[in-house]
């Protein structure tokens, strides 16, 4: 079958690698109808986080059971299923904590299992998924193509908007404010609105992204950045800060940016891949508390599908540009340069 | 009167200075019954915290209302009045968010409040009380030595303890460790059993701290510190750590030792003078929270008082040497040496 691999920094292609197979009982099969590319698989792209070369890609994908090992008892060849972006298996203290991003049995697409097998990348055209009772999460409804939108942003980007929302406390009448207009700060906006937030403000200076927002729940843009995006909000907001922070980009100047518009007793949630530190002093003076972390989307994953169902909330709206996974480096391109929120991939 | 002055590191003496008077409408001059040594006070004694010299010393209280301001609406002569760590007026958006250590009009005992002139030191025979209304609570209750030292407590002490708890999120079966056996790390353990915690592990090395932590509604308590401390943890929980851990001493070691105990996903409330880095990526992967600070004392009094006023807590027990005003010094050298959990002083 044909699969995404990074050889090196900027270098993606599609090639030609074996098939998967059941090769432990609690595995399964996956043909993918659907994956995408993530703002993370940038960090490997462009060079900025360390990377092992080459590197089977992708994390997020939609697809049908092809087959099943004889310890699998949930799932059935046919059956449609979404992947969250990490494997769990479902049952240990962790992943009943609802920390499934820290299951004891648990691993990352594209690397190898807790067994020392490869799970492959999902930016491909098959997938061996471990521990797939665990993992995969069960689809019983027909497929069209809006709704193959909505279920593959559970996989990552709205359950991990989610996750932001949820750790910064969240909740109805809540003021926040949303850091970061990529496909994960969009859905965090939407996450937001979900949980009944009254005041939502995106800070964002795209056009597009600024739209979605705002069609998203966003009550409020603000383009400005640093001080001056600072003090718009603070205006807007008559003087004080928001209850909550949601910072969904994860650089130092994203970073101070949400704490600089939290109010004492403020929350910040945080889920970019945090390349910042933290001003202790500045937080424990003012009482604001930090939370977040790899998002435990496979906990989230059933509640979150309920409202894809029904229609409730529309994450898919994140995907701008549709592409043939042949095309997939085409897909890395348009996300490096802003061209694209989120790609779509079809196998 | 006479009132407590430090003078140099390590200097401390009970001087003649000027007596209170009520300076603005919204004040109170309150004649003290009791106060007592904060583990706050020995950083300037010490010299481990920058320290402008002369100071005025102590920042708790109970005492008896003296005079009172023309727009003082809630008190009179002859009340009996609790005060907390903090001056704070109790109407502006950030006492009513519950965080009136953050108070736009606030100040601190022992330094100039925010029109300039000195809220005195509670060390002292009197103290005049700027914005008495919101920082004062009254007491409507006899007064007798048992109850006079768990008022004390609230002053800071307990409801210190009380903001880990809650900052941690401690709830109706929740597992947590106390890092810290000072009297705040001690009302920790009393708070975390008042919010239903049904395991608590208190770290303490100290026979007479280790018995007033049991008492204070500890399960287990650890001697071990470090490695070792963590391990001994882990294997009282059977392997996985705990859903709180409650910093009550602020150091990199204890905060380390807070972190190492926790379960992914814990929790982690913070109330020591932080002087520590957060690793950022070792929270962010395991989804470990943090919040806590300067405790907003005042906003959990009428809730503690309650408590204390049933007979339901005695935090006041962590008073293990009661002394003279006239031997604030002894006192110091007492809590310095360790020889003392936390003394009173009585005027």
């Amino acid at each position: 079958m044909r699969a995404t691999l990074l050889t090196a920094v900027g270098d993606i292609a599609l090639t030609e690698v074996a098939d998967p197979a059941v090769h432990f009982p609690t595995d399964a099969v996956v043909k993918v109808t659907a994956t995408c590319i993530c703002g993370s698989d940038l960090h490997p792209y462009r060079g900025t986080a360390p990377t092992v070369f080459p590197k089977r890609a992708g994390h997020e994908f939609v697809g049908v059971v092809t087959d099943v090992g004889s310890a699998v008892s949930t799932l059935k060849v046919g059956d449609l299923v979404v992947a969250p972006f990490a494997i769990s298996d479902g049952t240990c203290v962790r992943c009943r904590n609802g920390i499934t991003t820290s299951c004891q049995q648990g691993s990352f697409w594209g690397a190898p299992d807790r067994r020392g097998v490869l799970a492959d990348g999902a930016q491909a055209e098959r997938v061996r998924v471990p521990l797939a009772d665990g993992t995969l999460v069960r689809v019983d409804t027909p497929l069209d193509d809006a709704l193959l939108a909505d279920l593959l942003a559970l996989s990552d980007v709205m359950g991990t908007g989610h996750h932001a929302a949820v750790s910064a406390g969240v909740t109805e009448g809540s003021s926040v404010v949303v850091v970061g207009d990529g496909a994960v700060g969009l859905c965090a906006v939407l996450a937001a609105r979900r949980l009944g937030a009254s005041r939502i403000i995106a800070m964002s200076r795209h056009s597009s992204r600024q739209a979605l927002a705002r069609e998203f729940g966003a009550t409020d843009v603000v383009a400005e950045r640093g001080a001056d995006g600072a003090a718009a909000i603070l205006e807007l907001l008559g003087g004080e800060g928001v209850d909550c922070a949601l910072e969904c980009a994860g650089s130092q100047e994203s970073f101070e940016q949400a704490l600089a518009v939290l109010r004492p007793g403020g929350r910040m949630g945080c889920v970019g891949a945090p390349f910042f530190q933290v001003p202790v002093p500045k937080l424990f003076g003012a009482n604001i508390g930090f939370r977040g972390g790899v998002a435990p989307v496979r906990a989230y994953l059933p509640e979150l599908l309920q409202d894809v169902l029904t229609g409730a909330i529309h994450p898919g709206r994140v995907f701008d540009l549709t592409l043939p996974l042949a095309e997939v480096a085409e897909g890395y391109r348009a996300m490096d340069e802003r061209r694209a929120i989120k790609v779509l991939l079809r196998p």
